[in-house]
């Protein structure tokens, strides 16, 4: 995991939030190499769950809302975790992880053996609930009715937004309609990197079906394998992916099934999507809190009923946590290590890399960069040896180096390098495009 | 702009944040076909800003950061709107708004005129400064040590970041570093749609070079115009465009040149984009509320220097707003008024549509429908007359429309059916790739 951390910051796809001033615990920012991987997995999420499909769109709604959404969705009430402080050291934790957490004056425990060693047992207080919603106010006012929440997950608002968006694209049920964008969690101990940040992305699908049980089933085992199916196109091993289907006491009195799709992480297989088909539950509540009529009519039936829900959830960050986790690659290369990332070539953040032999080339070879920056997303580096090249762009996964030498300029071909397998060869510079095309 | 307001909710662009509960002033969701427009100008500015260019890279950073971000960049202090009650109503506006602002209880006065008029003058309160950062708190404790803030800007923690960015981009001066993400202002008065709404999304992107003068002066000039270019290249018509150079008293003590763009909306000519020539003063804040090093050091020249910024700075969302006003039009067909909106067709929220002319022929059609949307955004639509079709597809701007029909199977030909002009042609279906792509 640390070297995982050290590579993102050093080559720039993941810093600390705020760095010069010391960090903010639980934020991140994203790099050049960094934000170009977020947006490729963004965009392999969005063709294959809305773009290529024709029974799901699209939305973008608002990250603060009205708060009566979360009162009707429950969070104002339950989204909480159980809270404890040490009285030694006075940090706040939650109480379900105390084993793992250091005392922040005696680094070497953990709180409750802090607590335990130092004043005995007692010394930690009471288990408190804490709500995990950032709160503000909205307007010049700061009371209980301009109280708001930065969202906590992209989903409620696809439920009240639910019947306009049918209405407007006249969509059929089974339906879905699909979201990327950020939440926030005041997480009370952020933790593993970007896995449980206080800010971070989410791309989530309600799908909306008869609410009938077989139905529900149905979809829900269709979109759990359909889920599995898009973590390997992203190219994830499949060693290292596994479904974990909820026990019945897992599950919220509501749901009728809910299965996470987890990867096993340096710190062990951890959750990466849920899907869960829960019933008309969300439109319900909705329909109570507000008055409002958000049942479905179906023309050809002329049945009206209240549809029920299949939900697929998954984080941008910890996919792309699970993307880095995966890629990372240490080879022997001539008695030295070599570090690769072996992304998915249709996510590298880079997509070939041009380098003149010597200084003397940068006009060509920068000629050619431009020319394939039409197309590809592309780097020209001229500084240091060659072999040092290829390592920094090994670091960020960057499929294909070109090496444009002496001899390009006479036999017009130039040297293109692949990452994974290190293997040179000579091709015809005006068969780069082609051959990169067919390649990535 | 009622027109306007009335189409983008009509046809699924835009609708009121969390209109079941009433809805929430100042928040905006985006509808299928809204999303896919919003996309659309994001590509186009992150295209022609980062990825065609070898000198802008992107990040994207969290839209909350460490709180001293906003005491060095001077929001803390002076990020505020002079604000007044109406002791009639007891509403809060903006001081140098108020004759444009219905009384709550009155809505035939404006504020101004409910005081003078109910109760004679003096019934507004004194004018007080209100900051217009939302606040939270991070973490489980809310005291001073804890309050963070929504950013309003996108653009610091670029400056923050600056020193990491560039070592790992390895750019040397000049060079620029582009955003595209969230920023929320809690406005007194929210209005005009989306043009002046709490939350919202920007582009900015900050140019870093040489702080002498003639650098400074000559970059700013190049952006200026490179920005005004960009907006005819979104389509926007050159006669509602305008730029307006700040005069010397409007600029901030540390700036050396404002301009903004300007289109002319319904509601009159307003700011669409800022570039500003901003000098050394960002970066030099930081330095100083930070302690950190954040300047530049020349390995050619062997000079070092804390570096002058030039910043473009515009909302997608009254990019939006630019474009839905511009491409509204109403032509007379047939004695009847047709809506269509003439978006250019590469910002084009769907590029091409699909229609059988009867739901007999719904199978060959949406094959070709299926096959059309691996390359293009598409719909397919079999509902209501083809002319009813083709006016929803003008109101939503799809450049191309196609009809099979029942010759369509032994000639293998569509009709294709061009939004502006409407003139309608045959075309091979095997044709019909090449034809879009060339025209698209």
């Amino acid at each position: 995991m640390e070297k995982l951390v050290s590579l993102a910051k050093r080559r720039g796809f993941i810093f600390q939030s705020s760095e010069i001033y010391g960090g903010i615990n639980g934020f991140w920012d994203y790099g050049p190499v960094g934000v170009e991987l977020r947006n490729n997995i963004k965009k392999f999420w969005w063709d294959q769950m809305v773009r290529l499909r024709d029974d799901v769109v699209g939305v973008d709604t608002s990250i603060l809302c009205h708060p009566k959404t979360w009162v009707a969705s429950g969070h104002v009430d339950c989204f909480s975790d159980p809270m404890v402080d040490c009285k030694v050291c006075k940090g706040r934790f939650r109480a379900d992880h105390l084993d793992a957490i250091p005392c922040l004056q005696k680094p070497s425990l953990t709180v409750q053996k802090c607590a335990i060693d130092k004043k005995g047992p007692g010394e930690l207080t009471e288990v408190r609930q804490f709500n995990l919603m950032f709160e503000t106010y909205v307007g010049a006012i700061q009371d209980e009715a301009s109280k708001a929440y930065l969202r906590p997950e992209t989903c409620q608002s696809i439920f009240t937004q639910f019947k306009n968006i049918q209405i407007v694209s006249r969509q059929k049920i089974p339906f879905g309609i699909a979201q990327i964008g950020k939440s926030f969690r005041n997480e009370i101990t952020p933790r593993n990197f970007i896995f449980r940040s206080r800010e971070f992305e989410q791309m989530e699908m309600e799908f909306f079906l008869r609410p009938e049980e077989k139905e529900g089933e149905k979809w829900y085992e269709y979109w759990v394998e359909k889920r599995f199916q898009w973590f390997l196109g992203l190219g994830i091993k499949p060693e290292r992916l596994r479904k974990r289907e909820h026990h019945k006491d897992e599950l919220a009195h509501y749901a009728k099934g809910c299965t996470d799709i987890e990867y096993e992480f340096p710190f062990g297989f951890s959750e990466l999507e849920g899907i869960a088909n829960r019933g008309t539950w969300d439109l319900s509540q909705h329909m109570k809190f507000s008055g409002k009529d958000l049942s479905y009519f179906d023309d050809e039936t002329k049945e009206k009923y209240v549809p029920g829900v299949v939900e697929t959830s998954l984080g941008v960050d910890r996919t792309l946590l699970t993307v880095f986790a995966d890629a990372y690659a240490e080879d022997e290369v001539d008695g030295e290590t070599r570090v690769v990332m072996r992304f998915a070539p249709h996510i590298a953040p880079i997509k070939v890399a041009v380098f003149p032999l010597s200084k003397k080339l940068s006009e060509p070879a920068s000629k050619l960069e431009k020319d394939l920056r039409q197309k590809f997303t592309t780097d020209f580096d001229d500084v240091g040896s060659i072999g040092k090249r290829y390592r920094r762009h090994d670091e960020i996964g960057t499929p294909y180096c070109l090496t444009y030498d002496f001899d390009s300029e006479n036999d017009k071909q130039v040297t293109i390098r692949n990452r994974d397998t290190m293997q040179q060869e000579r091709i015809a510079i005006d068969q780069v495009k082609r051959y990169l095309e067919e390649h990535l």
